[in-house]
């Protein structure tokens, strides 16, 4: 059962067709295949795994999204098998099926794009992907919420949310979709996250907006520590609103210069965040969603780094599972960065509102049953306090559970 | 239950009196205070944790070692309570119980050096420690078995073992004991492990064995990738053998320049690896015992860094809970290091003796069913090439179970 994930209802962008179907990648017949055409003219910006074993289908979209600079027109996603640690066969057949998507819609093969999500080291079932291609092509229509069903693994529920804000008078929509599950502590990407506007950016522009929505959401998140071979984050902007009616001389394509860019990015960076907590909520295992925030800190670098100690400690998560307001612990994982600049008589930690450790030690007033109390909620945030500069981060991440043994040690990732 | 956990037995160093007892600061009623009474002119060394909230005997155990050259007369040892995240009350707490153990043997308070294991953030009951200091040193002996027990929190089993060594034609012992369990990834130490032999040892020399034999032992394992605030490993040299026989003429203390120094250092190294190896075989929830090797790599900590990926990667070792060969988690916690100078093409991944990556892909003659052969053992071998130089480092650890979970959700640390 994921923790409060409620997000905003998804609104269909205009102009994208998508079709999902269960090709049989998947042994349990639930949908498997998501084919995304984009209207022509569409912009795309891309952010990845840095895995040193980076998927095939990474290693050919980010080829194809260089080449193209940004000019893409299919998005090809498949789950059950990640196409990861296949060496040369794997690339070949990734670049075989975006010319099956290719021929299916008349369009270049190097518009498309590859990704996969699942099991690591095993070839793709060629001849189902390419009939399941086929098949996809053939039932195209406008059913977002069936297309983000059809990118999950072991996500219990979809994640489809979006917002809308009004720029130059035309109603914008930003609208995304996200699997993750386990396997996340995405750098500079999630698992599979697709984001698409209506928006007309050019793909410098949509680049860095991505980049900036990923960096406090995507790149803030984590269920386990372990990063995947297939992360990928994409944002397409198709241009049906601003630009597109820049023929009729009345709008300009926006980018970071126009007045209203604060205004975009925050909608942007909401849906983004909201798709990051969202995997975070339905994480393997999940029974709390916990918020780690540092402040205080030299940089972001090292605010983030002391965040990530807590929220990727076993024994930090373990006692979250337990509801067990272990300050102990807390301190542990703080303690263990080994951060030379830090000094352990200048840090705060409090658990929710609640101070509970200063001065070098258990806060004065702090009580065993204050921190109990708090910890019994679903949604916990841990806030420390570092004294030694004015940085920021927060993280956000799932609780150690049973579940999540008991998930990774009967599945195959 | 332990994995193969067999170490030699523990053989007496002579002139070490040990008085353990139950004290009470275990609720269980369980040993939990050991006092160890060192003969005149031993030294010692010492090697501690590098966590930032360094416990409160930490702090003092350094700074009297430091004071003293290494020469120490006491060491005392509770369990259940770890005097850390106590700030200057868990600072004079150490000092005045020292001042205790100072009293009841007749030496000064800074000869003593005080440890503790166990909850963090919460004062030891002072009244509790101080009645037990006194019933230890009435009731000093030479239980070595009952002595290694006392230490314990969540481990199953004492943990106490000895290797002898012939060094100018004197029989040398050298005898350790140490606990573990969780919150193990030591850095510089282990929770706590104390290293005694009858030898005489100047404390340079000392320091520089210790330290030698700690860098493949103690600091290359991992439970849980969590460093405790109290690690210490300690070693003593009573002088009873060599050195001690200096005023009648024959033998010479033991330092690096003598001849026989690497089999002193080969026994002492061995006591050291059983003992860090036996917390693993002993670690939370463990029902595997699990050795990474990483061969191939520019330096030993680019190579460590490999293995303490993997090793400490909960996929990974949910994988290896399962029984499950799971080549693609491996190759996935080998590529998150985003170590720049690899090549996953370069990069060979065996299972036991079995290959199963090469080439950037799955090993032609690699079969699932020899992959589940080997993972059925409980004690398995990951052997990683990485095919960019000719250093090597080999990490222990154990695997990530339910009981892992049950017993940090359930227990206080």
């Amino acid at each position: 059962m994921p923790v409060n994930l409620n997000l905003a209802p998804g609104i269909a962008i205009d102009a994208i067709e998508l079709g999902s179907i269960a090709a049989g990648i998947k042994s349990d017949g639930s949908s498997d295949l998501l084919l995304i055409h984009l209207p022509a003219n569409s912009t795309c910006a891309g952010v990845f795994t840095k895995n040193i074993f980076c998927a095939a289908p990474v290693s050919v979209a980010k080829a194809h999204l260089h080449k193209n600079k940004g000019a893409v027109r299919a998005l090809l996603i498949n789950s059950g098998n990640a196409n990861a640690g296949t060496g040369q066969p794997g690339i070949d057949m990734a670049q075989a099926h975006c010319q099956y998507v290719a021929d299916a819609l008349h369009i270049s093969p190097e518009q498309v794009l590859p990704y996969s999500t699942g099991v690591i080291g095993q070839l793709l079932p060629d001849e189902t992907m390419k009939a399941g291609i086929k098949k996809a092509a053939l039932s195209m229509g406008a059913d977002w919420a069936a297309a983000a069903r059809s990118i999950l693994t072991t996500d219990t529920e979809p994640k489809l949310t979006s917002r809308q804000v009004t720029i130059d008078g035309d109603l914008i929509t930003i609208t995304g979709m996200a699997k993750g599950a386990g396997m996340i502590q995405p750098n500079m990407a999630t698992m599979l996250s697709y984001l698409f506007t209506d928006a007309s950016i050019d793909n410098v522009s949509l680049q860095l907006a991505l980049e900036q929505a990923v960096s406090t959401s995507f790149n803030a998140i984590t269920v386990d520590s372990d990063t995947s071979t297939n992360d990928a984050c994409m944002l397409v902007a198709t241009g049906g609103k601003l630009g597109g009616d820049k023929l009729a001389g009345k709008k300009e394509s926006l980018d970071e210069t126009h007045k209203q860019w604060p205004e975009f990015m925050s909608a942007l960076s909401a849906v983004a965040l909201d798709l990051a907590q969202a995997i975070v909520r339905d994480a393997e295992g999940a029974t709390k969603f916990i918020t780690v925030k540092v402040v205080g800190g030299k940089d972001t670098a090292q605010c983030k780094q002391v965040a990530y100690a807590i929220a990727n400690s076993p024994l930090v998560k373990t006692a979250m599972f337990a509801s067990d307001a272990n300050v102990g612990r807390l301190l542990m994982a703080i303690g263990k960065t080994e951060i030379d600049e830090l000094d352990a008589n200048a840090i705060r930690v409090s658990i929710g509102d609640v101070c509970a450790f200063e001065h070098g030690g258990i806060a004065a007033n702090y009580t065993e049953e204050q921190g109990a109390a708090i910890m019994q909620e679903a949604e916990i945030s841990i806030h420390v306090e570092l004294g030694s500069g004015a940085a920021e981060a927060t993280v956000y991440t799932s609780d150690l559970s049973h579940d999540y043994v008991s998930i990774n040690a009967d599945y195959r990732s």
